[in-house]
């Protein structure tokens, strides 16, 4: 039997709170108190286990509580008692499963990936196809309604070497945008800049919006406008001359192939919590590259075994050329969730190659931070 | 203080088990057992109560678990302490309060419409815009794996007056689907029928089978392959000339924009679990008009709740001119929850007049189907 015949025997979830430092506010909404996580392991017949982590948004990709039942109710009769070779064939199913839920189905894919490399010692990028980089740029994102705060989150970045950072705007007034992005650019001209709207503006005014902020020539802007309004994102495109990236219109490869060829964007950011895992986010940057786009690895509101799986499909992903946003392990948590500290330090991130992942979350912690309900015996 | 100015003062929800009669197969995923729905009653400060359902389906729209949580816990402090009168302002802020669940915000526009239609004694499709309609066309679907039990149900069909039905296929083998489509033509040829497979074949082999398919001249042929395959679609609607209908890949107005600049179909299935409530239904047909597309009144796998919220929305909306499939309460659920029979005889859905939905749950039956954790106190 080939070690990869082994099957699956064991499937534990945990419905983590985690407590975060700060307030952050995007253009859909708030995030105030705790980040819901969920956390997957897996475990083989040999003993071996894997780790996936589901961060879900609930005003984005959907809730926690549909990423929780995807896991426990959906997913896991496809996954208990198959064999870990069978992983291309277990996300399919998953992918069938239950509509949406694109968190819950990155968690399987990172957990069977983990699981995989565990058992052959092969990093995870290496399962994906190989690795082209070592280390990858942190991008930083400034979200704080209270700008004192960023700034002095900024002095802390400028220390510790971060170079880029990503301003979370169109969730207040423009005047607002305007003057932080102004002392951005005085007090703080070692950064690179880029914008990021989340869907903040109204379709009928966000031109107006954004062309003022295009003046300060940050590196992109992001998402102005609603998901859906493919039309106002190509108006958008056509009007300015910064790259106009997408987020939330673009979840997965169907959304990309239908977005280059509307012309809404000149990039995109890949999450495999918006694709519904590597394998899809790798293919969603590389048809992205195809078609003439650049893209950055975007995340959400994550603990570092997510930002672990990020790592490992941008470092596996030539096409993502603009970096990362792997932060909140580090500047947002109140503490991770991993045993060791997620390696992101001097301004990058630094890709592991120890098997699997690289680095497995402290049951400890997970027990800790877990709702009594959801903890794995 | 008008009587629209009342708060919202109580806000419950049941999650109901319902048992079925029958299996259901469908190109997208099987139903046996039971139903799970969710049903939320909101109350004024006059006493006054509104009803209203959400009838998710978990490959389809969501998991039962999303929607509860959705109205659970992101809608409901939208709604909670609001004014009757603030109907549209508490859809909008619910529209954005979590992503997906389009079945809890329709839960709440049908309960939202219940409470006006009976403070202000008008029925909810006057509330609508007013009544174009006393009765809509019933058609019920054929879906059973076991063949026979569909030609014992098609007899039932018609002794009581049903004229339409729609055979579900693409779930089994090609033969299948072309041996009850030859029995239907022969033995039942009273019968008007359409056919629907929900997303059931592979993209590049659907054509081959939808054209043997439509040699059997079907009303029409609904949504052969996956959602996002609109390349597919439009290429199987030039290809076949029986009209093409689209239900998947058409979930509101945002989607029937583009999918009527691709051409992807002749024709729209319209379900308030869909769009995310009547008036987005009601818009989504209007639109679809507007573009030379027909429309039927679709549904999930609902109680007469729904359905009654199904038929004012029908009955105040010309352009849905296919008839309805509000058959479930009465030929799929063991038991359904309305205090009287759903009106359904006849092979029509005969559209009430009374305040609000023109009926309501019976409290006993939602507290005897209830799960016990989620019974309103």
């Amino acid at each position: 039997m080939s070690d990869l015949d082994q099957i699956i025997t064991d499937y534990d979830l945990w419905y983590l709170n985690l407590p975060v430092v700060s307030s952050r506010d995007h253009g859909i909404g708030r995030v105030d108190g705790s980040c819901e996580l969920i956390i997957l392991r897996l475990r083989a017949e040999g003993g071996a286990e894997g780790f996936g982590e589901a961060s879900p948004w609930s005003v984005f990709t959907g809730s926690p509580e549909a990423s929780y039942a995807a896991l426990d109710r959906y997913i896991r009769p496809h996954v208990v008692s198959r064999r870990v070779s069978d992983r291309a064939s277990i996300m399919a199913d998953a992918l069938k499963a239950v509509a949406h839920c694109t968190e819950a189905k990155a968690a399987l894919e990172t957990a069977l990936f983990d699981l995989e490399g565990r058992i052959t010692s092969r990093p995870v990028h290496s399962l994906l196809g190989g690795k082209h980089r070592d280390t990858i740029p942190l991008s930083v994102s400034l979200a704080d309604p209270d700008w004192s705060k960023d700034r002095a989150l900024l002095d802390r970045l400028h220390d510790e070497g971060v170079r880029i950072v990503k301003l979370k705007t169109g969730f207040g007034e423009q005047a607002f945008d305007l003057m932080r992005l102004e002392e951005l650019r005085q007090d703080f001209p070692e950064f690179s800049v880029r914008v990021d709207y989340n869907q903040g503006l109204a379709s009928e005014t966000a031109l107006e919006h954004v062309r003022e902020v295009a003046e300060f020539r940050p590196d992109f802007i992001e998402q102005p406008v609603v998901h859906w309004d493919y039309e106002t994102m190509a108006e958008i495109r056509e009007a300015i001359d910064v790259p106009l990236l997408a987020d939330e219109s673009v979840f997965g490869p169907e959304d990309l192939a239908r977005a280059s060829r509307e012309g809404i964007c000149d990039g995109v950011s890949v999450k495999i919590m918006k694709s519904g895992g590597l394998s899809r986010a790798k293919e969603t940057a590389e048809q992205a590259a195809r078609n003439g786009l650049t893209a950055y690895g975007g995340d959400m509101f994550e603990a570092g075994l997510a930002h672990l799986a990020g790592t490992h499909m941008i470092a596996a992903t030539a096409e993502i050329t603009l970096g990362c946003e792997f932060y909140q392990a580090r500047y947002f948590l109140h503490e991770d969730i991993l045993e060791e500290a997620f390696p992101c330090d001097g301004g990058v991130v630094t890709v592991p190659d120890g098997p699997g992942l690289g680095a497995r979350p402290s049951i400890d912690k997970l027990n800790h931070y877990s709702r009594s309900e959801a903890r794995a015996a």
